[in-house]
């Protein structure tokens, strides 16, 4: 992050935000493009990617900020190494309790499809009153909807920067 | 519970088993009155009641089971004493963890009235394959609504018997 | 526990205390003795015993305070079924943070035998100005060495009614 | 990390190496001295500096960390900001879970000073297999003992990169 310094980026900087993507682990092809996509645009910010680190949605967008050059943090159920696109893994060992973790890490929350896991995410970042953009996830109320990955990433960063 | 090995009911003995009522803190009257009716369904089946250990439906639930002579089980996600109808009461100190390890902890789940909370805890009790009974509470996909909580209870007594 | 009320006892009642019983669940026979026996004093007391749920030490507890009609409240690490002497099972899937749930849950703790698990759960539970009373446990600053489990057992008894 | 890709170091790389850091929030200078050097050292050699994110030693060896270019991640107990020095902030709200989530994300483990929550994480390390180096610590059986805070970093280091 800190490495951004001496390179200026004409966009605004969101170094030290924290943004999450969270998705199944069982995903579609769609939804791990999309995921990827994300991951892209959250790098493109210099925002930091994190994610429960395990496959499907998780991966995806690890990989996506990976390539972009981005910071990526795991944070694992379990006590393994995740998928290897993490540059930070924190084994948790806890279960659905990782699943609060990652929530209240992130400054903003974007939804990609998802099945029970990924809501009860979007439900404690709700109760949390921290903002959740999904693109083709649960429609609770609360979610607010986005047309394309990026479009949640961009919000989820405007979201972000202004909590801070 | 052992208690009442002396003691055999005409109905169904449910020893053992542990059923979870989970609802807002911040409830309405009508909730109040409907947890307190669960409670003391779960205790008239010689059931264990699990609740968050807290006010509102938590506090309702405790109440009901414990005026039927029923053992009340607080999971609080903080380190305090929890509501005044308590037999055990488990500090976790783990915030939003202790959602998960109330739902992992029962046998079966009734869900009155909530807020988001209420939708996370939901949401793990079906990804873990748990039954979920509700009355006038979140309409998800799996969640089986029910017209009293009585019957909330009854069914969930029912999955809570056949899951063991 | 309030099975107790009509049914007063010569000895200062302990209702509503929960006492730990801590240690390894590979222990020697001895332990097993010592923990037996701490649970049977725990029950004669009329209070709750509290323990880690599994085998050896937390079993050894959970069997002798059952014996005596008492509470027992198996904390797991996982999501299984504990020992076959529990009579409310908490199921965390937290791993570690079972143990601090555990110390936490309790007003005073007693310490048998133990390996690092249990000097974990020490470290808490001084952190935490719990009063810790050991029986051939770890002899670190702070637990109270106590020369026969009744002893630790009646001592912890008297921290934990004054802590209330 | 990802970073050093292009400016290989004469030493020994150990990127996606997490390193601990350890011990209380009301330390003495000399500790907070001997963090920031450990914290300059695991930095030095691109490892990842892992603490509890607050202040105390763990401001103090994410400084260190920070100074040389490092990467830097706080644990927090509660869901807040931690001290200045962090890159990634994790935020678990789960009190003393948190002290079980640092230990098992790192690959070793460096003690400096340290009061009880310092003895509760030690433990859950040698609990978990892993090393624990340690300066003016506890002495407790299984922690290696060191002269200065750089070889309790470099042995550290030596035992992560095997550990992998």
């Amino acid at each position: 992050m800190r490495k951004h310094f001496s390179n200026p980026s004409p966009h605004r900087s969101l170094m030290g935000i924290q943004i999450a993507v969270i998705g199944k682990e069982d995903c579609t092809e769609e939804e791990y493009r999309a995921a990827r996509a994300a991951g892209s645009a959250i790098a493109g910010m210099h925002a930091v990617l994190c994610c429960g680190g395990r496959g499907g949605v998780m991966e995806a967008a690890s990989r996506g900020a990976r390539e972009k050059g981005g910071t990526t943090v795991g944070i694992l159920p379990d006590t393994g190494r995740g998928n290897p696109y993490l540059d930070v893994v924190i084994r948790t060992g806890m279960g659905y309790g990782r699943n609060a973790i990652l929530v209240l890490s992130a400054d903003a929350v974007v939804a990609i499809g998802g099945g029970y896991g990924t809501l009860s995410e979007i439900a404690i970042a709700l109760k949390e009153g921290k903002r959740v953009f999904g693109y083709r996830t649960w429609e609770i109320d609360g979610v607010e909807g986005c047309d394309t990955p990026e479009e949640a990433v961009l919000r989820a960063a405007g979201a972000a920067s202004r909590s801070g």
